[in-house]
C-alpha cells in the first residue's frame, strides 16, 4: 500500500464518512497524567470504522466498471460495512454469518439490504462457505483485512488523526487482522515519523504480538477474547508485511481491563463501545504504557456490542473493580439467620444483589448452610470493612 | 424569571459549560417521518443539566458576597451540580442522599469534593434531614426546581437549541419538578413564541400533565417508575405557573417504551442515557406525537445511569419490543426432554438465555415439569414461528 492510495480512498470517502472530531478526555487525561484524545469510530457509520475499508473495496471495483455481485464472511463489523457499501455501489451483496452471530448484528445486516446466510459454528466454516459460494458464482471476495484497498481505506483514520492533532505523541490501535493497524502504521509513520503506533490486542487472542515479537507470522491453535472484533489466530501477510516495518509496539490487555473500561466509558463519558473498540484505551487506563506528559490517542474501533450481552460485561467490569463481591458464609441453618447477615451488610451499606442458598454442599453439617451472597460496594476499602465486620460478628467465609 | 436572567445566566456559564452541537439523526428521522435532533446534556459535565441551574444559583450567592456553605438533598443529578457548582466557587456542600441512592452515584458526588450524609429511605427523609442541618448551620439551601436562579440556569438549554437551530418546529422536554421545562418553554416561547413546546413525563409518575390538565397543581400519593430523575409527587409553584402558561402540551410515556428508547439509542446511536433522560425521545418514537415533516428537538437530560441497574432496563426494553420471548412448556419429566425442546428452539435459530425446572407447581401430574424457557428472538414473527413449531411438537404451552 502507498500514501497515494489513501488519499484516494479518503476521496472516496469524504462524500459518506462521518467526521467525527477527536474528544479530549479531561478524565482519562487526569488519570493518567497525559492528555488523552478519542477517536470515535463507534460512531461511525455502521458502527465501526470497518466501513471505510468495504467502500474503498466496493467502489474502486465499481468505477473499474465491474458488475460483480459481491460476498464476505463476517461475525461483525465487516458484515455491516460490506453491506452498507454493496448498497450505496448499487451492487448486491452476500454475507456468511457463523449460526452463532448475535440476533441484531444479522438484522443490522440485512437492514442495509445484504442477503445473509447463516452458516456453520465459527467464523471458519462461515467462511469456507463464502469461498464455496464465490466459486459457484464468481461474485467478488471482499477480505475483511488483508487486501490493499481495504487496508488503505481503514488507514484515512491514521490521515485524520494527524490532520486534525498536529503535535500528537502516540496513537494506540486495537488489532485482530492487523488491517486498520498496518494502515495507520504506515500512514502516519509517512507523514509523521515521530508518532509512536502502538498495537493493542486481547491477552488471549495475541498472534500479532507473538508474531511481532518472533518477526515472523504466528497463528495460534485457539483463541479466548470477549472482544469477537479482534479475535484473530493469524495476522494477515500483507497486513503483518507493513506492521513488522511500520509499528513502535504491541501491548496486550486482559478482558477484565477491557471490561472495565467499558464501564469507565460508561459512567464517564456516557458512550458505548463493543470490546474491541475499548482495547485501546485498556491499554492506557490499566498503566501498560506510560503516556505522562504526552498526547495519546485511542481509538474507539467500534460500538457493535449487543445488547443482550452488555450486563455480562458489566458484571465482569464491576467484579475486575471490586465495585462487585461475592461471598460464601457459612452459618447454622435456623430461623433468623439471613435476617442476621443482612443486616450486617446492610449496616456497612453495601448493597445485595444475590443471594443463593446451599444446603448440600459435602463439607456442610446437617444443621449448617453456605450463603452465597454478590454484594455492591463502593472499592477494595470497603468490601475488606464488610469482611472484617462479618468474621468479627463469627462468621466462617469460603 | 425574566429573559434577561436566562441571559445572565447563559454568561455565568458560559466559561465552564460544555458547548455540544445538537445531532441530527438520520435513523430516528426515518423512522418518524420528521427530521430529529438530539440535545445531548447526558455528555454535560457531571452527566445532566442539573449542573447549569446549579452553577447559576451558587455563582449568584458567591458573586453576591456571601460566604455560606450551600445543602442540598438529592438522589442524582442536582448532588452532583451542586457539588461541582460548590467546589468551582469554593464554596463547601453538604449533600443528604437517602441511603437507596446507587453507590456510583454516592462516589460521583464525593469526587466533586461535597460531604454525603446518607439519610432515610426515600427522598423525603433526605430532605427533611437537609433543611434540620441548615436550621442548625445557617448554610444555604439549593432546591432542586423551585427556583429562579435554578430555573434560569436550566433555561439557558433553550437558548442555545433556539440559537443553533432557527428553525426548530417542536422541543420536547423531561419533566419532573419541572425547572427544566418551565425555562426551557418561557426562554423558547419570548424568543420565538412558534415554537412548540412539550413536556413529557412518566406514566405513573405524571404530576405535571395532571395538574396542566386541570390548571392547578396536583400532588400524587405515590409514584413509579423506572425513570427516577423526573420521578416528583408534586410540581414547583413557581415551575408550575411558568408551565401553566407557557407549555403547548403534555404527553406520558410508559417504563417500556422508555427502556425500549434506551436500547435504541444504544444500538443507533451507541450512547446511553438515563431512562429520564430518554422519556423526550420515547415520546417521539413511541409516535404519540406526530412530528412528520417537521423539526423536533428531543432533549436528552441525563446519562447517569447505574450500570448495575443497566441489564435490568436491557431486559425489560427486549421484552417491550419483543426481542425477548418467555415460553412455560410442560413436558414430560422424562431424560431427553431438555434436549427435544431446545431442539426445536435452536432449529429456529432462537437463541436460549435461561431455563427453570418447576416440578412444585399445583397444576402439574406426578411425570410432568415446566420449563420456563427465555430465549432471544428476532421480533414477533420470529417468536410467532417459534411457538407454532413448538405447538406442532404437540406441546403444552402457558
Amino acid at each position: 500500500m502507498q500514501i497515494a492510495d489513501v488519499f484516494q480512498a479518503k476521496k472516496r470517502l469524504s462524500k459518506i464518512i462521518h467526521d467525527i472530531p477527536l474528544e479530549k478526555s479531561k478524565r482519562f487525561s487526569d488519570v493518567t497524567g497525559g492528555t488523552v484524545y478519542l477517536k470515535c469510530e463507534h460512531r461511525q457509520l455502521t458502527g465501526s470504522f470497518k466501513v471505510r475499508g468495504a467502500y474503498n473495496k466496493i467502489t474502486k471495483i465499481k468505477q473499474s466498471g465491474a458488475t460483480s455481485d459481491v460476498i464476505a464472511s463476517s461475525a461483525g463489523n465487516h458484515a455491516q460495512g460490506v453491506a452498507f457499501a454493496a448498497r450505496e455501489n448499487g451492487i448486491k451483496a452476500t454475507i456468511v454469518m457463523p449460526r452463532s452471530t448475535p440476533i441484531a448484528k444479522v438484522s443490522a445486516t440485512e437492514h442495509y439490504g445484504a442477503e445473509v446466510i447463516l452458516f456453520g459454528d465459527c467464523y471458519d466454516d462461515a467462511h469456507a462457505k463464502a469461498v464455496e459460494i464465490r466459486n459457484e458464482t464468481g461474485a467478488i471476495f471482499i477480505e475483511p483485512f488483508d487486501d490493499v484497498d481495504v487496508i488503505a481505506g481503514q488507514a484515512t483514520v491514521g490521515l485524520e488523526i494527524v490532520n486534525e492533532l498536529e503535535d500528537a505523541d502516540v496513537i494506540f490501535v486495537p488489532a485482530g487482522g492487523g488491517g486498520l493497524l498496518a494502515g495507520i502504521a504506515k500512514t502516519v509513520k509517512s507523514l509523521k515519523p515521530s508518532v509512536k503506533i502502538i498495537g493493542v490486542q486481547a491477552e488471549k487472542a495475541d498472534a500479532i504480538c507473538q508474531s511481532f515479537a518472533l518477526g515472523k507470522r504466528v497463528a495460534l491453535d485457539s483463541i479466548f477474547t470477549i472482544a469477537d472484533g479482534i479475535a484473530v489466530k493469524k495476522p494477515g501477510g500483507l497486513t503483518f508485511s507493513i506492521i513488522k516495518d511500520y509499528v513502535d509496539g504491541m501491548l496486550t490487555v486482559t478482558d477484565e481491563e477491557i471490561a472495565s473500561t467499558i464501564i469507565e466509558l460508561i459512567e464517564r463519558t456516557k458512550q458505548i463501545v463493543e470490546p474491541a473498540g475499548a482495547a485501546a484505551l485498556a491499554a492506557v487506563l490499566s498503566g501498560k504504557y506510560d503516556i505522562s506528559g504526552r498526547n495519546a490517542v485511542c481509538l474507539l474501533s467500534g460500538g457493535n456490542i449487543d445488547v443482550g450481552f452488555i450486563h455480562k460485561i458489566i458484571e465482569k467490569g464491576l467484579i475486575g473493580r471490586e465495585r462487585e463481591l461475592n461471598l460464601s458464609v457459612i452459618m447454622r441453618d435456623i430461623p433468623g439467620g439471613l435476617s442476621k447477615i443482612s443486616g450486617i451488610i446492610g449496616g456497612e451499606n453495601a448493597n445485595i444483589v444475590s443471594v443463593r442458598y446451599d444446603r448440600t454442599s459435602a463439607e456442610l453439617h446437617l444443621n449448617e448452610v453456605i450463603l452465597h451472597i454478590t454484594c455492591e460496594v463502593s472499592g477494595k476499602e470497603h468490601a475488606n470493612r464488610l469482611l472484617n465486620q462479618l468474621a468479627h460478628a463469627g462468621y466462617k467465609m469460603k
